[in-house]
């Protein structure tokens, strides 16, 4: 590690002391990090000239001079974050500080058209952001784009269709989504990512959403396919291959409606989001919504379900209440395998949580491990459907915060594809206290061999 | 951190390495790890004083003087680990590089009967250990028990009796065993420290085992409850409360046998490895060995189930065929949550996995996602029913690596009771590349806030 891979690291320490404590003088960064005041100096002075911070008045002090106060510099940067969802592109941008600046929404037959169709819209309109972002004054600090639910194979097995969502999901890793889009793009030096629609609606609920910070914390996908994002102490968990959280067809009720997997009974068709519309909208005027509904079918029917349901009426309410419950006995086998602090239901389960959640926190009450420890509390997001969008854009305020800051010579650009495992805490600079000199960092968790 | 903090952390940074390249050099050394070669050689001067390491002769170089090898100390301490089973106590002690040096084993009806008879049992136990650990000159590093199962509450509902070895279990954890043992034992500094069975199997797996370091490592214990043990990103995951991998009552087949927690088909009472005891060993002679039956009744029936088993008995291929894929379809929600690369049958499980396995294998790859993207193998341990305890052992090795130098006076021996969260990497020094002065120890992943 040479002296400027030192001086990265500490200004993206100081970057994160800040956010955590803005506003705050240089001597409450210095008491915070350790760091002495002279290289507290030197580095704020830094992120002064690069506009990451800047300086907004002055604290009075008992004794002494008034300290300057510092605080993130909103006006600089913009870390953008799209959804290719099931049918519709959102768009989302936040300045360094995660305020959101921007949010666009268009609707496109995103995930089950071709790839080439879809790389055109992303291109499009990812152009269009970074313009506006730049006509504002604004640096892009890195573009990551969520992509719908399982990229892998779907089970197979006996009568086993495929789902054409996931086929067209397929091809388009396949087509290596990030690599293209940065060659369609041709904007030199911006990086590009992508990820999975649940990976980054956890991404965005730890960072932004009412439960944020929280060590252990799943996300449940409400908009096309079940899926779930996993933080687990502190970090997301892609699992070995990137195929964590691929709950959707975990058996709930074996003597259920049939899945679109050939299956019956999977979670998601029991209780994915298009399961619990049919549950609750069922009657002969409603036309049969299938697996996995454009979100612009679903609106009206969910409308009309809460307002059923507000009038009090019994079938929906038991509709809802029977959905709860099949949530909930989903959920109890998250909660029995992983312990989860907090479970988030994404997406349009949020409009319907009212409804929901005391059923589920009955069935997880009669079939959590440790319930009775006040263990796992599931609750409604309340970042609506941009979630994935802005888990993307938390995914590029992670990696500033880990040390790959605008304009660093020693953090190049860096294209990336696919479906890597995307744990930021694999990024970090400093995880616990910090030797003189580099350790070994093959054996760092003491296990490797 | 001042610098005493350092030269620990370094010195624990050279133990590993050594552990890794062993035979080596103090070139290879530096080169590993980046120390200058100074600092290495004044860090080995001390692990040798300290006798974790000792020299073993010369390597030839092309050029200069031949160098000194080193090797860890394989003769001058010892960790134990003890595991309080349903029917019997089991002690282990290895050296500093995890060899074996002891094991023993009595029967006593130890999570069944009452924590102060368990108590008293594992304390002379315990001494006896540590007294033949020092006639043999060994210093002993720390002690760790591996206890019963679920140390929480199980499953509530309708009809639901309690499970005496829970019951057990939970005055136990009441009784902070840990505390209390080390108060019977009255060795002072001694560092004790409790956690259950399926943590520990794991980390025996992952320190020990066939596919030790596997990032993605999940355990299954096949002793008594069924419980599992997670590695995930290189690091025990015991949950928001300790309480991951409760994985004995998720519904597999709700139309299955009852289970003693009130429903039916739950994981346990399907293929626990009891349920698949009773499945093949299912004839009128065969007496009804219950939900948990200790492991002195289980070994003749899996004696005799194998010896039936190698000779073609079809009754005994088919009931192990379909346990094996009733564990599969349990495993395959494991798989589908978390995406582990291995998952390793624990216990008595790998005397009867030759013929489990292949319908295990089978089930995962109709029910999980990743399967055909060689994701998750299902393999039988190498450690037989000492996996706990040796499990435990490597608690106490982990934390020595990670710091915990025998004989720092900057790292008092403690007592610690309860069931923590046992992740090893919470108390690694340094994760990643270090800076030269200390980070914001609350910010390290940055996302709190
Ligand atoms: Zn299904
Ligand atoms: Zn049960």
């Amino acid at each position: 590690m040479d002296a400027a891979d030192v001086r990265s690291t500490n200004l993206a320490v100081v970057l994160r002391c800040v956010r955590e404590l803005a506003p705050c003088s240089r001597a409450d960064i210095a008491a915070a990090t350790g760091l002495n005041k002279t290289t507290v100096s030197s580095l704020v002075s830094e992120l002064l000239k690069r506009r990451l911070l800047r300086e907004v008045g002055t604290a009075g002090n008992r004794v002494g001079r008034p300290a300057v106060l510092l605080t993130l510099d909103g006006a600089s940067y913009a870390a953008i974050g799209i959804e290719v969802s099931a049918d519709y592109l959102s768009a989302v941008a936040v300045d360094i500080a995660g305020r959101t600046v921007l949010s666009w929404r268009r609707a496109l037959p995103g995930a089950t058209g071709s790839p080439a169709r879809a790389l055109t819209a992303v291109a499009s309109l990812t152009r269009r952001v970074v313009a506006r972002a730049e006509r504002d004054g604004r640096r892009v600090l890195g573009l990551a784009v969520a992509l719908p639910g399982t990229l892998g194979p779907q089970p197979t097995g006996p009568g086993v269709s495929p789902d054409p969502t996931t086929t067209a999901a397929r091809d388009w890793r396949d087509a290596d989504f990030a690599a293209d889009l940065a060659a369609a793009l041709r904007l030199p030096g911006l990086h590009v990512e992508t990820g999975n629609d649940a990976d980054f609606g956890v991404l965005a609920e730890h960072r932004y959403g009412q439960h944020a910070g929280t060590a252990d914390l799943v996300y449940l996908t409400g908009g096309g396919a079940l899926g779930a994002g996993l933080v687990i102490d502190g970090a997301l968990r892609a699992g070995s291959a990137g195929y964590s959280g691929e709950i959707g067809h975990i058996p709930v009720d074996p003597g259920g409606p049939a899945c679109h997997c050939g299956r019956r009974g999977c979670m998601e068709a029991v209780a994915g989001i298009a399961a619990v519309i049919r549950r609750a909208a069922a009657d002969p005027q409603t036309p049969d919504i299938g697996g996995r509904p454009p979100i612009a079918e679903m609106e009206p029917l969910i409308d009309e379900i809460t307002a059923r349901a507000r009038a009090g009426d019994p079938a929906t309410l038991d509709a809802l209440t029977g959905a709860g419950r099949d949530l909930g006995a989903g959920i109890a086998i998250l909660a029995n395998v992983l312990d989860p602090r907090i479970v988030v239901l994404g997406g349009h389960y949020a409009e319907l949580a009212p409804w929901l959640l005391p059923a589920v926190a009955a069935e997880l009450r009669d079939r959590a491990i440790a319930a009775e420890h006040g263990g796992c509390r599931v609750v409604a997001s309340t970042l609506g459907l941009d979630a994935p969008a802005l888990g993307a854009t938390a995914r590029i305020l992670d990696a500033v915060e880990t040390g790959r800051l605008p304009g660093d010579p020693h953090t190049p650009a860096r294209i990336r594809g696919g479906r890597a495992p995307l744990d930021p805490s694999r990024a970090a600079p400093v995880a616990g206290r910090p030797a003189l000199q580099p350790p070994v960092p093959t054996a760092t968790d003491g296990t490797a061999r």
